[in-house]
């Protein structure tokens, strides 16, 4: 598929066909991932392959129960948990190198857009969870002190079409020459 | 370009040609990281594009000394500044909704990578600095108070052939099958 296809194609996927997702599919997913770049190479991100359904069931009641991914994560063959050392990426001679403690969160999100896309391709939906209680879920996978989940990835066949999506800001809503608030393109 | 072509071929570049990169150029990449997902489609990123000399002087100076994309950076004929509300991911009900107060970092990462993938495309190189004095470039780029810079991009044409990259771990090395340690791949 077309980079630029995948990137304007691919869509939060809230519903799945019964179609179980196969270990050779997630394996090209976390591939993928592996060749994200990371703080000086630092490869903070660690990924956890949910398959067990109790343990599926358990982390889905986690999740707020707002969250409108409760119902596709329950029935999911697969969840990915996007997971993070938190004291190695932002990190130098021991200490923190600049003012933000929460590098891992930005390289994740570079690996986890890596995976939706390439997901996208196989013909594979997404939705990344990011509202639910974080530390149940630690304890729930074994997750040693120093590493964090921060998202969790409902996977399956999409059941429907993929809609236009939400709506984005126009780019030159977001976008600035400069300085902010200067028009990059007016 | 194919998707996973992309992926794996994009390399951080850190030598570019004397070639200057057109706005159309710059539009492409912010168009794609316009479809980018966000937490609950909040869409915290925002870009500002650095083409004044002396500003692109002012905060490659910002690097740490030991950033080795000083010398690239200050040779550039565009950075393109990733910054992000640092109040609207993350958020519900006026409060954090989980334990993180960082979601900005990751859906920032989320738009970089969609930005370094498509600039690869394009037959452009980019590498991310975070190493930097940020309240400086806050400053220089008239950043409001919620708003947070959090990494530069310098973008030109390579100047050399990409190299293999650096190492990564295996995916066995970071990929756990239902709990933390246990292989998913064996």
């Amino acid at each position: 598929m077309e980079l630029t296809q995948a990137i304007l194609k691919r869509r939060s996927i809230r519903k799945f066909t019964d179609y179980v997702v196969t270990d050779a599919e997630i394996a090209e997913l976390l591939e993928a991932a592996r060749w994200a770049p990371s703080w000086a190479n630092t490869q903070c991100c660690e990924f956890i392959v949910v398959r067990d359904r109790g343990l599926i069931e358990k982390i889905t009641a986690a999740y707020s129960e707002f969250n409108p991914a409760r119902k596709c994560s329950l029935a999911a063959s697969a969840l990915i948990i996007g997971c993070a050392h938190s004291k190695k990426a932002g990190v130098k001679e021991g200490g923190w190198a600049t003012k933000f403690s929460s590098w891992y969160m930005f390289d994740l999100g570079l690996a986890v857009q890596t995976i939706c896309l390439r997901a996208h391709e196989l013909g594979l939906g997404t939705v990344i969870v990011g509202l639910m209680n974080h530390d149940i879920c630690k304890n729930l996978l074994d997750l040693p002190e120093d590493y964090e989940v921060v998202v969790s990835i409902p996977i399956g066949k999409p059941a429907v079409e993929a809609k236009e999506g939400p709506a984005r800001r126009a780019v030159a809503e977001f976008t600035h020459l400069d300085r902010f608030g200067n028009p990059f393109m007016s």
